[in-house]
């Protein structure tokens, strides 16, 4: 028997699953243990020169009540009309995968719930990370780890900027100019720039670790548009590359501490290698230590390759995968507020300041130094006032 | 239900997969969605001060006896006595999870068959690369690609000692000596120094990739005994950094081509920024383009994670994960020689040779370079005599 699935939007994902499924059918087949094929397309728009044009539809009942269609992979983007579709899928007991970040942070709760009221899989792969395998790693080979961190590169945008700022010596301006040239950056480049995307992300594997629901509301998220090339010069010389890291910790009191912000990652961090459009995602647990994956977190095939694989899951799957889920929570308390995080800061000050740390670096954009003992957000703000700081920003631990 | 599981070993992996279990006892049973507990550790030594003494038994067939025991751990290394005792359970429809990757690279093929006709489930996820999920994630999440290359470091030993070279300036043998102080290398190192560890991972990937088994006996294997520091550091200045790189690659025609050895690793490459212990893979497939996976590639607890890991599987899927097996092999004509490996060479020549290439470096130990054309082995063979090299290596691409 043929199990039949439906693509839901047919822009830059979705046109990518399509491509992907009919170039490897042979092998996803074999991998799936059984024939599939591609039922419909759903996109508002026409592509009359699409070689699979017969499996377009602009209603989307055509595949809710098609009752064939067991699998749905969800690439339109954007919480509505994802989420209303989804959902209506869930409930017809159609497992889907998404490549949806926003979905998933916002409403992954509900259609994790509405999963397993019907019997079906909600999966997310390629929500996080593009086609780094981290969702199912997390959950499944690292199921015997108590996981206690995650730090991430998880926004390929940012990472490219803050690439060609330390390589080629650029202007944040420019460097974003090249991006959005390239079609790595958005024409209204927010999302990426100041954080959300990533915001979006490690909501997603915070969740995921911890078992309730981080909103991303909840999370302080500051981008890397103030980031100065001075400071990624003398950061450097101090042994650090900046990075944008989303992470998420957990307290000795059992709270979380979520957070996006540019930090300094040592040079001896793995993650401080990982450059121009890629993401990794560190992983630290007590039986592991650390460890790391590393790919495209965008782009067209990489992203489908994750809502492929998803899909192939979800085919070879009949029944909910109940462990890779959480649960809502109407009461944000177990979410620790950013200035609890107590890490070591860097600063630059101006020239004539006197109060420096062992080993700071001098040149004509001020002194540079990384602080010996950690300090809280607050701590660091004062001091940052103090010496009247020209830039002062958090060290990854 | 109580899910009973025993353990085969009680040396390093295995001690650490039971202090693992009980330490982490209670999310492995909420992932594991079923109370679990261990019920014998198999080992022929005594352990009176144990906490568990009460479970060990010296009797392999206590465990292959007791119905109640539906999963196993090996942890024991070797081919036998593992090998008849794993194959027994399996008959018996008992599932094993295990760390041997000497077991898994030499008898894999029939492990795998002999899980399937029992219907129950033969994981190896520790064998290769310790704690970093690798197996499953290339089997599950990377199901959708075509995968046409794999190159890793595989071994944490040799890592070790080439990252000392490279950082602290020490000799081959002044390394190795550390490493032994260390722990990190056994007191006859051979395994580890001359690749043979590396090899029979790259086989286990190997097959698992292009689905048949690939025996450590056909994989040219040279290992880092050879390597002078003299090459370390001109390599560095050429940009690369050297590691021993277990790979393997689809040719044109459809053969693959394993192999272990040192060679050069540029500067880019995420890879050549993996130091110490730890171990890395990347995988390059259609889709997602390449994603690096790293971490612990041994230790106690890195190891019991990865065989733990398995075990909840096995206990979450009473039936057979079909896809991830590989069929047996008589005929090794789909392995081609590595002769036919063609990429970029450093060599390094005496100082009064005329024949270099571009950006050539000179030193004291002679004139070092990379050629700007591939070469094959045969051909960098031919052109190092008629240059009279003191050292010559392979680029990875």
């Amino acid at each position: 028997m043929s199990v039949k699935f439906a693509v839901l939007g047919h822009g830059v994902v979705g046109s990518g699953v399509v491509e992907l499924f009919y170039k490897n059918r042979k092998s996803i087949e074999k991998r799936a243990g059984t024939e599939m094929d591609i039922k419909y397309i759903l996109d508002l728009r026409d592509f009359p020169d699409s070689p699979y044009k017969d499996k377009f539809t602009k209603d989307f009942n055509d595949i809710l009540n098609d009752d064939e269609v067991t699998a749905v992979a969800e690439c339109m983007g954007g919480v509505e009309p994802a989420f209303t579709f989804v959902k209506a899928c869930l409930e017809k007991g159609k497992s889907v995968s998404t490549s949806n970040k926003e979905l998933v942070a916002e409403k992954g709760d509900i259609l994790l719930a509405a999963a397993k009221a019907n019997n079906c899989n909600f999966f997310f792969e390629a929500s996080v990370g593009g086609a780094i395998p981290i969702i199912r790693p997390l959950h499944r080979c690292l199921a015997a780890n108590d996981i206690d961190k995650v730090a991430g590169i998880l926004n390929g945008t940012t990472n490219f900027i803050l690439t060609k700022m330390y390589n080629d010596n650029m202007s944040f301006a420019d460097a974003l100019a090249l991006a959005q040239k390239l079609g790595y950056a958005e024409k209204n480049p927010t999302a990426d720039v100041e954080g959300h995307d990533a915001c979006r992300k490690i909501c997603i594997i915070s969740s995921l670790v911890f078992g309730k629901h981080i909103y991303p509301s909840s999370v302080f998220t500051k981008g890397i548009s103030e980031i100065d090339l001075a400071d990624v010069a003398a950061a450097d010389i101090l042994g650090h590359a900046i990075k944008l890291v989303a992470s998420v910790r957990r307290l000795d009191d059992g709270r979380i501490l979520p957070a996006v912000m540019p930090m300094l990652v040592p040079h001896e961090n793995i993650m401080a290698g990982v450059n121009d459009v890629f993401n990794a995602v560190l992983v630290y647990g007590d039986g592991i230590d650390q460890a790391m994956f590393y790919g495209r977190g965008a782009g067209k095939l990489p992203t489908a390759s994750a809502v492929m694989g998803d899909v192939i899951e979800a085919v070879k799957h009949k029944v909910t995968v109940f462990s890779q889920t959480w649960t809502s929570s109407d009461d944000n308390s177990f979410v620790a507020p950013v200035n609890e995080l107590c890490t070591k800061w860097y600063f630059r000050v101006p020239a004539d300041c006197e109060s420096v740390a062992e080993g700071a670096y001098t040149d004509e954009n001020g002194i540079s130094f990384i602080t010996e003992e950690n300090l809280s957000f607050d701590e660091a703000a004062a001091k940052a006032e103090k010496l009247n700081a020209l830039a002062f920003l958090p060290v990854l631990d």
